[in-house]
């Protein structure tokens, strides 16, 4: 099917939704999770096509096990879409209202933003998670997974469609893309006159791609390179847990600590007691000259280590002469996700907090809880790392806008 | 100078700004406003070299006129930066704070951007208005300007960085980028690492040109194919100063309205109305068949006029059969922008207000309302026509990101 007749589907889709009660909405989210579990077998089934395809061409295990559906994947999406009834619906709340001196009645009121296009890569359950939220938070969405998922998706899709169909909402509210070509990806980027916003949810690559390549506004999400910086008023015991945790509970993610900054006066006591804790984790450590004097076994730390996410058993460690330098050289190297401190020092906890640049900063407490959920938002699309529009972990209020309605009895402008 | 390297300075003149304090912020203002008239004289030798090359080059009159200084625009300008003085400062205001069930307390605070760059024509009071309200969200800018006010914008730029430096503030806070060649606009464009956000101000072509070509996430302002409609239960003597006020009180602009949606039931009795009081505006009215039918001197509406943004003395007019069918003409039509109903029934008001997908929705009240001044805002950067970020007139307020601060005592996540 032609995208511009797709984008125009769902927009005409999208103004319904807006107008859709919360009731409405949750009934057909169950309705579906009941689907997706009677469904269950045809769904394995296409996914089945999908995996055997994916070794065929001998894909990583990695890439195949994130590809893979189970019984218990499915029931998960439906969890989740259950999940997602409980929140609040966040249309139609009064943000702001105030009356003008000349009697205009002026209220700033939530709003979907009309139509969302997700682009992701081999996970099918993004199918039916980002279904829900954008249902939820009364948008359409269009949906361009992997090519390598598009039998997953199309089953998913199908279902999604005649769940909405069975409640008498329209299915265009949600689209899969059947057309896995490079082009149609291209063009769907740049369909600014049906979608109102670009998420992007995979790897940096696909990320920068689509940031390059698109003309719609994107939300930017998920490159994380975190940092913990040990000040010299902190607890260091605290410091080691804080660490070990951030560093190894999950090595992949993105607020997963990649970088640590130490203060020169702790330095000779800390870092052989980070040595020591962090051994049996296996992590390989990259520190500059100052730490290396200390712990020799330390690798070099280069430039370059200082930028990088390693999403992998790796840390960097940089050693400063005051919470400032700290505070430079965490925001000339990192993504602007989530960075801490650890110290008893309030002051320094205070500068911390004021001048590092990044969507959350922590003090005492481990970079990992940047996260939806961790939160209390109940659901997440993602972890914005830029600054416009929304910063870090995004919930169903994040996938709003919000309109000015006014209201006049004549008045003109003089 | 390279752009990599503005960039980075822009980027450090940031980070200090976003923890300058209100007041020091407002005393530069009030020293550039006094620096801009006490230099009066030097602006206008710059400004009168940039004219003297557009008239050289035949640029057209009114091109000219947006390009002249005066004295007593020099002395708006200063005015400007004195009023902006007078807002309340953004930065810092704690959006929402709570307490996790862990004992993490978390803070949603305001925050500058951090770096805005700003796409412009050749208007130069551009460069001190965006600057000023840029400053006193704590944003550095970089200015670039239209090649034909280049003279200006360095005269200006120079006194805004003297202005700065004299209160002891970095000059960094503001750039304008000298060189007018069109591939370091196009660097710019791309120069995310150091600008967090774009702002194009102008025309349809420069917006167009700087979505096609940015990867920095930009905020769309302009465009406004705004519309009326005049219900079947309209005050007809109402719509009529309405439709006067909004069409012809300034053509020019993005909130004048440019087409007219009429119910069936009040055209007979409505159209020959407009048509006579329109006659001394020489407003051009291209109507459809059935409004022709009943004031034959309209000329024809096609297709292509209701998606017009005439910004002249030009008026398209649909009629329709219901509240229902004008709601989805302008939702096709309009640019998102302001459209107004007029009518006395709550009803339809309610479902106009509620339906129709713009920035600003109006009941009984002039489209020419949509302005940050009109809204109380006490200042306007533009009127953005996307849902991302910001929507309708953009104050200070929207020229600011928040970020997180999540305060815990050894929080670990488990």
């Amino acid at each position: 099917m032609n995208l511009m007749i797709i984008g125009r589907k769902a927009q005409d889709a999208a103004s319904v939704l807006a107008l859709t009660e919360t009731a409405k909405k949750r009934e057909a989210l169950l309705h579906i999770a009941g689907l997706l579990r009677k469904e269950t077998k045809s769904i394995l089934a296409a996914n089945a096509a999908d995996v055997a395809a994916a070794v065929e061409k001998k894909v990583k295990d990695s890439m195949i096990d994130r590809l893979r559906l189970t019984e218990a994947r499915i029931d998960a999406m439906a969890v989740g879409l259950e999940q997602i009834t409980e929140l609040a619906d966040p249309i139609g709340e009064k943000i702001a209202q105030w009356i003008l001196p000349n009697g205009l009645r002026v209220r700033k009121v939530r709003v979907p933003f009309g139509v969302i296009g997700i682009i992701y890569e081999s996970r099918p359950n993004v199918t039916v998670d980002a279904f829900g939220l954008c249902f939820m938070s009364g948008n359409a969405v269009i949906l361009k997974g992997g090519s390598d998922a598009i039998n997953s998706n199309i089953a998913l899709g199908a279902i999604l469609r005649k769940g909405l169909e069975d409640c008498g909402i329209t299915p265009d509210a949600v689209c899969v893309i059947e057309d896995t070509a490079r082009e149609t990806t291209k063009e769907l980027m740049r369909l600014n006159q049906f979608i109102d916003v670009l998420i992007p949810r995979g790897g940096a690559n696909l990320i920068k791609t689509v940031l390059e390549n698109s003309t719609i506004p994107v939300i930017e999400t998920g490159t994380g390179n975190c940092h913990i910086y040990v000040d010299k008023k902190a607890d260091l015991a605290k410091a080691i847990d804080i660490i070990i945790n951030a560093k190894t509970q999950r090595m992949g993610v993105c607020n997963a600590c990649e970088s640590l900054v130490v203060h020169k006066d702790v330095e000779a006591k800390f870092l052989p007691m980070l040595a020591e804790a962090l051994a049996p984790y296996h992590v390989e450590i990259r520190a500059d000259e100052a730490a290396r004097e200390i712990v020799p076994q330390f690798a070099e730390a280069t430039e370059e280590d200082f930028g990088t996410e390693y999403l992998d058993a790796i840390l960097s460690i940089k050693t400063v002469d005051s919470v400032e330098e700290a505070i430079e050289h965490i925001n000339r190297y990192h993504t602007k996700h989530s960075d801490a401190i650890i110290t008893k020092d309030c002051k320094a906890a205070d500068l911390f907090l004021r001048a590092i640049d990044s969507a959350c900063v922590y003090v005492n407490a481990s970079t990992r809880f940047t996260d939806g959920f961790e939160f209390g938002f109940g659901a997440e699309i993602g972890i914005s790392t830029q600054k416009l529009h929304a910063r870090g972990p995004m919930g169903l209020a994040e996938l709003t806008s919000y309109k000015y309605q006014i209201v006049g009895n004549g008045q003109v402008r003089s």
